[in-house]
């Protein structure tokens, strides 16, 4: 399979970005007063009404074509975390700590039971967060959802001091890239990956929970200065690490330095997918990085089981690549 | 057509009623200690950090099946200003002020175009009520949607003094209600108007702009005193009047103290609705209420163009409906 195996499955990932520059370009001319530039638009930033030192930060997500697998088996109890657990790790790259989370669910025939399975799942990883299920709406739309069919989407609404916001311009050359591991795909390449893989056979592993990173970062915070972080989604390593990144460093990664689950594994292996294509559509074992000083890298992986030094931050000339993965030897 | 014509064209209403009592089981047993118990549910209320005397409310909400109409004559400048505009209305409820709001837009095959037009929609309405757009999420999800389908769903935020939010225990016999103009659907009702209607001849009045009444409310708020609000969206008066009303008291409506717009003549006479039914699927003219002492009724309906006392509010048996509508004579 070439580099576009991706838009072959039906996802165009330059579609993608033209409209963000769209978008952009749309919004070009006005900002709130009250809206903080944001870094990597992982999170936006919205000053706290009368607090000049606190802000909200908020993120909207969904759980992508996750949801078309979890239809088919008929297991509705693992999407709402997904969900929910993404978004608060949207917000964490900016520092933000959950405050509340809303749920959009749209269906294609209200089965009261089904949504109750999937709301279930959402309030219990929001209550792991100490995070309230503020609301949420439940929308049946025959024809545009087929019957059995459902697309769960959600904002989250969480708190940060402004001068606990990662500066960009504290990263350095010569600081350690720290990964945590996924369990799986998360929430991103499932319509490649259901083009390559029998759903029936790899269900357990395809519906593995997307995990939230949240104590895992504050048991890092408490040891090590983190200069940046970033949340390994759609776009991969290739795409989310540089996202809050300065333009003068770049990334080098070496497989060789964490365990490539075995789903990707197959999914490289039958989808011939060069690395190229590997490292932007999915995870490929790191769900979420944290850059920090060489000094408290040993600090830092020593915090959390599984957390691994997966490279380096390097001086980067003017047209070479913002990230660089180096494949482990066959 | 009978009671049900609504659920033969493919959206059960009782089936959302349960999925609402499994939500409520769901969260029973723990909820955070800045949540706030709401009114009428249209909008959630978080105590905002820092500050004992206001809250923060929110909303998600969708556009619905009028979405299906757009995506069939390619308009697509529209559906962003009906879903802001809605989601304003809600938390307009509980007397808030749009903050910030992040939409998410689904679609089967990404056109950049289009969706840098639905998004410029939201950003347009939202900058109308300095109301930031502060993020959002834009996922292509083939294989769920058709490739000319999408769905459209937002999450607003926005602030309230607490000894501002309506009592429901202001509420009184005799108050009057005030009915602001619909414009035509809003964002209800389309998966049965496109059973009765054909889109094509009635594409204009079936997308009229879900309005916003953030100004003609706040001009009613400079003269008259407020007891209660309801956004008169999905169930129509019937369900949502209720929503902010004591048990005790009862919602009389006279239809023929407004106008009822021609495309809800026409729906009713296709589809032999009757009384019951129009009223808990269409807002049936009437898009906005509020409830004021009847010494305001006068100055209320004076601030605003188009706004009519409607109906009143009586005392209320333990058995007896909680609205009655009485039809305009023939």
């Amino acid at each position: 399979m070439t580099r576009d195996s991706y838009a072959a499955a039906g996802v165009d990932i330059a579609a993608g970005n033209e409209a963000v520059a769209r978008y952009k370009d749309v919004m070009h001319g006005w900002r709130h007063a009250d809206q903080i530039e944001e870094i990597g638009g992982f999170g936006g930033l919205f000053r706290l009404p009368g607090d000049q030192k606190r802000a909200l930060a908020a993120s909207t997500d969904g759980v992508g074509t996750k949801i078309l697998i979890a239809a088919e088996l008929g297991r509705y109890d693992t999407v709402g975390a997904d969900l929910v657990n993404h978004c608060v790790n949207d917000i964490l790259v900016v520092n933000a700590s959950p405050l509340f989370f809303l749920d959009y669910l749209a269906v294609g025939k209200l089965e009261p039971e089904v949504a109750g399975e999937i709301v279930r799942g959402c309030f219990e990883a929001c209550r792991k967060h100490n995070c309230a299920l503020l609301g949420g709406e439940t929308a049946e739309m025959p024809g545009l959802y087929a019957e059995n069919h459902f697309d769960l989407a959600g904002t989250i609404v969480g708190l940060v001091d402004l001068d606990e916001v990662p500066r960009r311009e504290d990263v350095q050359p010569g600081d350690a890239i720290i990964g945590l591991p996924s369990r799986g795909l998360h929430t991103n390449g499932y319509t490649l990956a259901r083009k390559l893989l029998d759903t029936k056979v790899f269900g357990d592993a395809l519906l593995a929970e997307h995990p939230s990173y949240y104590a895992d970062v504050r048991a890092i915070q408490a040891v090590a200065k983190v200069h940046a972080m970033a949340h390994i989604t759609g776009g991969g390593l290739l795409e989310n690490l540089p996202r809050t990144l300065p333009e003068n460093v770049k990334a080098v990664c070496e497989q060789s330095r964490w365990d490539v689950l075995e789903i990707f594994q197959e999914l490289v292996r039958r989808g011939e997918l060069d690395i190229h294509e590997r490292y932007r559509t999915f995870n490929m074992g790191v769900g979420y990085t944290l850059v920090v000083p060489l000094a408290d890298a040993g600090k830092a992986v020593a915090a959390v089981p599984g957390a691994k030094v997966i490279g380096w931050i390097e001086a980067r000339g003017g047209d070479e690549p913002r990230v660089v993965i180096h494949p482990a030897r066959a």
